[in-house]
């Protein structure tokens, strides 16, 4: 049973799914008054009638539905690439996790979920607005206990050191990567979302250049089937695209270790050739 | 550091990546010996040099690297499919969770790790041999302090009631949903592993007839991207199938919701053949 | 320059593309009027005026745009499956290729174009007002001269034989195998589109039961790109499903080529199994 | 029949698909010899016994299977891809189309099918190994009298002039885009086919520069099944990546059109932003 001031899934024959806090304010709807008072006292997985005999059924709001409830500014980051991004950073109870920018908070939703009461999440926000946003969206979702929120530019460094895993969903995650350096324990895992390749290149050539390594790129694709036994069939549309994610290590590194490197003749050649493009590109932007 | 007895990641300049135990046990390699001494006093995202000054690059293991390295005598749920599921199904600190089969336990050392100090997780297994494995893989992992292991078919039914949520990773799925009812708290999550489609239909004909709702048939597809930063590209070949992935709630319902739901004439005509047939069907399967 | 009587793609400032012909009626837009003397006497990659001074572009229709200017009252085919369909069909001047059923006509576009002068496409269609569709679209897109178009339900029977090639888009398509067989050449392609799982299911049965070899089931999926030189990403959304592609050989078989093939000892029990619950299934058909 | 000195299919109980001509060489197989008389008196789709009693199976070859069968010494574009490219290109009988590199000749193959007898195929190859092998292929598949053949770099430009369709596949096509626009006709239709989106987004730019219009970016990915009726799935694994694909129109464009292009108010800021680096670009290039 729902308990007072808990968030509730109410499903309408119509197929909508509202999330609705149960407290002293009855729901009006097209199809009657739902008594909040009724929902406390009924089971998920069961209905409700409205004042009208109408059904409503009850569920209990998951992780998965709290990230899809939360209140947008921004483009919220997908639950699939949520999911994926915990456990790439090895997200988990007793650890601690950086986070810029805040966003609406969606991500910092699922990560205070995950990372349990022994764990902690420190996620920063340059904008006032979305700091504010992202606040009210933990409180709403009933997380945050674990989570620290700063209103602050990372531009100007992170407050913190030692984390065990940082991710940064901000346009040029390539400017903070000195940082990033600073703010995690050695060997952390680090992840970012960035929608264009462009942006990609720029990040894989930054992370080239400083402590990392092992780098990934990787999309996420989300296809849903019409769940119909004896039509069973794809969807016709899917989101085709909700940006690229990257991961790597702090890592650091010899020269030795670089040079044993088994490579090809004209993969070496290559590498030779991208090495001086890539200096002369660094000596320009000096200029 | 890597405490003594622990689990670390060590990269070697061939770029091979082992998961080996920091014990008494030194490691004898093609490029020297590595001292495990040496190894338990350097930093992660370090290098530690064999006995013939190679480097090799030292990291802690994140729970995707666990599942990974989980010793394996049955397919098991790739790390994607996962994440994915620990999410729809609302795994968290505090959660009870039952999984059939335990196969290698891949997915119980993410579920134990996710449920945190106060969740729970059963997971029950018909054969033996995996049934020792899974256990095996739990202690090797370091989780599974919060697991209970069965050795059981789940034909006899599980041994616990009351479960927040519920995943079932075996052939039949279908013929189970009865005891899966008396397993699970009201309006529970359920997740579903099928690799076919005729079997997801069987699974979709099943959920329809018992007090189930919200059924949703996904699949999650993992592209990587080859991280060069000006020549960057797909990978050219992926995993392009691990399997179907449904979702559904345990739910109560009315006949009068049902008839409420809103549908073309043709959708309701479809819907009243579909029905005939599938009485049929269950008939003859009766007689 | 557009000949008289052709069809020719206007592009306006605001990106849309018009497929208009060049006859006497001058064409009234919000934009001004637009003279089809004029647009005769340009060329195509040029612009034209509008009375009230607009810009439009002229493009020349590809097949493409041809396809995609169909006129529709069904489902059409999607340009990436023709394409595909057309090669793997083996369409090319000199074929002879049968279509059921014409639909509106979009794919017998293609057959035509690509069957050349000494081609011949053959298409038959059930409905009478589809039938009309299909000639109607045939004539506005300029093609057709080698193309037959029969008022027939292939229940009854193709009217040819000697066929090259052999391409069903109908909901039953196993219904039809015995006829098809009648209709091609040995050895002739054969290919299917069909939009559920379970119909590719069915017709897979009904193809294994009759003198074919080589079936093959496949899904194109095209996936777009934003033109934006510096800021490449995908499209947001994208066509998740249009259907399954089949193709097979018809092909006399003897049970010796069967027998021979190479099959693990798993594979031939489940092969032994499933044979039985075949045969099993047909007899009770034919009960 | 197959017809003395053609290609045949030729399938052998084990599953294997050889492509041998009909000529006086009977081919000897681990399964006995095959007599290319007997083969050449047999039906398509029939079956021809070895020496030693094994059946083989015989098949026309489709255009798909010439294109798949052509010897290579480069990359080679797939089939998904090349059937598509004809289609967007309108590659037909009676018009002409220009292709560099010629590379082995596989697009060639379907150029030449697809253009029939009326049309015409201009193909350019800088490297004389490859130039060679074109020939050799188009005439070991039996197509190529519609295709001249250049031993030529197009860095010196096209021989040819008024093409209604040109597709390049070398690896910096954005050098040749002058080039390209005196080799067609105007309002031609342009392809091209890029491995990464580095490469993409320079093609872009230089479009963006040059009488271009309607630039479109897709890849095209095929996903097979497998064909068993009653555990039907995809395939494991796939090819995830085969290049990208570029279309455009050559367009003469006025400032005109483009200032009434309608835009946000965001994107027309970028847009400016992105003109002015883009020119301080190429001033530098010019410096």
């Amino acid at each position: 049973m729902p308990p007072y001031g808990s968030l509730v899934i109410i499903v309408t024959p119509r197929g909508k799914r509202h999330l609705r806090r149960v407290d002293d304010n009855d729901w009006h709807t097209g199809d009657g008054v739902l008594s909040m008072a009724a929902v406390a006292e009924a089971n998920y997985g069961s209905e409700v009638r409205t004042s009208l005999g109408v059904p409503f059924r009850l569920q209990e709001p998951t992780l998965h539905d709290l990230i899809k409830g939360v209140k947008r500014q921004t483009q919220i980051i997908y639950p699939k690439d949520i999911a994926y991004i915990c456990m790439r950073l090895g997200v988990g109870n007793g650890r601690t996790v950086i986070e810029a920018g805040s966003g609406s908070g969606g991500l910092t939703v699922a990560l205070s979920w995950f990372s349990g009461p022994e764990g902690h999440v420190h996620t920063y926000e340059a904008r006032e607005e979305f700091h504010k946003l992202a606040r009210r969206n933990l409180e709403w979702a009933g997380v945050g206990q674990n989570v620290t929120l700063y209103h602050r530019d990372i531009a100007e460094g992170f407050t913190i050191t030692g984390a065990d895993a940082l991710f940064l969903d901000v346009r040029t995650p390539w400017e903070y990567l000195d940082h990033v350096v600073k703010a995690v324990k050695p060997g952390a895992s680090l992840g970012f979302l960035l929608p264009t390749a462009d942006q990609v290149g720029k990040l894989l050539l930054g992370l080239e250049q400083g402590p990392f390594d092992d780098p990934e790129v990787c999309e996420i694709l989300l296809r849903r089937w019409k769940p119909i036994a004896d039509r069973l069939r794809p969807e016709d549309r899917m989101i085709a695209h909700t940006g690229f994610l990257i991961f790597c290590r702090h890592q650091e590194g010899s020269e030795d270790f670089a040079a044993r490197r088994p490579m090809g003749t004209r993969e070496r050649k290559q590498e030779a050739a991208r090495r001086e493009r890539l200096s002369a590109a660094v000596e320009e932007d000096a200029s």
